[in-house]
């Protein structure tokens, strides 16, 4: 358990909040705070701590000696959001990346993993990647998943533990209970740089986004690297929705793309330049478009749950996450074993900007 | 003259600083303070007010309306630096927008500007744009000036008062003292907004940075509107430097650039985004390549003085800058009539983050 200084502390400061879904009762960690990370949860006497950054290196031939000392694993960086799943009492819930039981991600796990591995298991938390065109919060999804979601396992963790299961064991429970997991490129040399560079041109062309790496050692360090798709296709998802992203979001990418482009002696031709400048104003035309036909900048999501009563408890959670985000639910039916769901987020700060500007006014910079 | 407890209080806060340019002793406003704007100075019993922020529209067609209710001057907006220009016993001097005297500004003014202007008109400021491939700040000029600087000419402020002089005196003054200024485009009502649009849409061939619109009236409203090519060219000229700029930097041109081309109509096309990509990726490729090959990122600047002892002086001047760029003098050697003096600024964010991401260093974002 975490010291009851460090809890009150944090309850003091406004970084600990009390949450409760469908009558379980937790605390959560809205920020980092001293040593605990963001979307740390508290029930009863356990602790899920929330899932930690991993750095990210932008060059494989300098950046493997860099930072392994031993042979590392290597798996697919799959594009979606981050769930942590635990079983309590019986249920199971999933905890989004923030440390919120998300209705959505809770209503869909079992559809994925096998309840069996939770009532064999219930001291585990396994870490998962949710992808999909269907997901509610992320507008990427990989190309192999064409409809709905599906659930990726890449790590799991202990309850009340910081760190991860060895590889192996980790590797032994996917296998014992089938459980759904990202793709495992397999266990790398220090040497093999040239394969791994390989594998990530391979994964370029085929529109997926990196990969994770995985010291096989104790010290169980970790690194991501990611492709110049993926960080196209950032620019070219958030463009409609510019002024919502934190400011360096874009240099940031920017940064990737050149240094990947730059390693993988990738073609610096007028096709790479055409694809850049399209990713940013084919958004922002778009948006243009939206605030002068609709008077609102949006984007439409949908999403398919087992329970109506959830669907309708994720749309009360979803509109509470930002204040710059206003979400209208536009519809709900039954279709087929679903029900689905369509919302859509009204972004308001490029709706309001678009709306002061095309309307002739004015901006101090 | 500022109330007292408004100077004190800027000095106490470390607003107000004390500055000395060859025996010229004044206080500098180093940041907006109250209702006094940065780089405002002061000597004896005379302030020379910081020049002041322009609003900026992004659509010609409802903003003349929005922002005008008489007509409006039209005048051309020169892509160089700002500075003010006065004398003070028989001295001229040349202020930065950041309120210094500029060793390099001072030096050279007296190439453009008739020194009988001082002498028959001491209580008057010149507010000129200082623009040219050979200028020490800004990295774009415009295409008209080949080589070295000039001076252009756009208001006139008097001492010890924070508004212009009215448009027609600036324009008498202009032509008894052939005064060098900016292109005057005339008078424009409220209606000639597609006139308007057939300069800026010349301006943008020419690649002419924009237009500053001026209404004809005591209120003396200002508003400026850049051309698509300028905010491509500010792209493209800065991202060899692109963690040195604002975070909001590109976000802010990339708006401009949609709405730009939304309201002029023009083609949407392949060439224009290819002209996007590459103004974002040539600098960056350009900078992996310096911090590679000469393990820094920087770009050389030129400039030409008349005294030796003003180049020397403002070397040093431009040392104190920023404590992100690094000034290195490379040679200062006489040239026909002139002293060119040649310098480096290292950027040193690009140049420690490349090293460190090139060296295969990580990042946690």
């Amino acid at each position: 358990m975490l010291p009851q200084e460090v809890l009150r502390e944090a309850l003091k400061r406004g970084k600990l909040k009390s949450e409760n879904f469908q009558g379980f009762e937790y605390l959560r960690f809205t920020d980092d705070f001293k040593d605990v990370p963001r979307g740390t949860v508290l029930y009863k006497d356990t602790v899920i701590w929330g899932y930690p950054h991993i750095g990210r290196i932008f060059q494989l031939s300098t950046g493997i000696r860099e930072q392994f000392s031993a042979p590392f694993w290597v798996e697919e960086k799959v594009d979606g959001y981050n769930a942590r799943v635990f079983s309590h009492e019986g249920q199971i819930y999933a905890l989004t990346r923030g440390g919120y039981v998300c209705a959505f991600t809770t209503d869909r796990v079992l559809d994925f993993v096998n309840p069996r591995f939770f009532e064999d298991n219930p001291h585990l938390v396994l870490c998962m990647e949710v992808a999909g065109p269907e997901n509610p919060y992320v507008e990427e999804s990989p190309p192999y998943v064409r409809e709905d979601v599906r659930f990726f396992l890449f790590d799991i963790m202990v309850k009340n533990r910081q760190d991860f299961l060895p590889y192996r064991e980790k590797l032994k429970l996917i296998r014992e209970y089938s459980l759904p997991s990202v793709e495992n490129f397999g266990l790398f040399n220090l040497d093999q740089v040239e394969e791994l560079k390989g594998i990530l041109r391979r994964l370029n062309e085929e529109k997926r986004e990196g990969v994770v790496l995985k010291e096989d050692s104790p010290k169980d360090k970790r690194v991501k690297y990611i492709t110049s798709y993926a960080n196209l296709n950032d620019i070219r998802v958030t463009s409609l929705n510019m002024l919502g992203l934190p400011p360096d979001y874009y240099t940031n990418r920017l940064l990737r793309l050149a240094l990947f482009i730059e390693e993988e002696g990738i073609e610096k031709d007028e096709g790479l330049y055409m694809e850049l400048g399209e990713a940013f104003l084919s958004g922002l035309f778009e948006a243009c478009r939206m605030a002068k036909e609709e008077g609102k900048v949006r984007r439409v999501f949908r999403c398919r749950f087992r329970s109506k009563e959830r669907a309708l408890l994720f749309i009360e959670q979803i509109k509470h996450v930002s204040t710059h985000i206003q979400v209208n639910q536009l519809s709900l039916r039954k279709e087929g074993e679903f029900w689905l769901l369509e919302f859509e987020k009204v972004f308001l700060n490029m709706t309001g900007l678009l709306g002061h500007l095309l309307g002739g006014g004015s901006l101090v910079d």
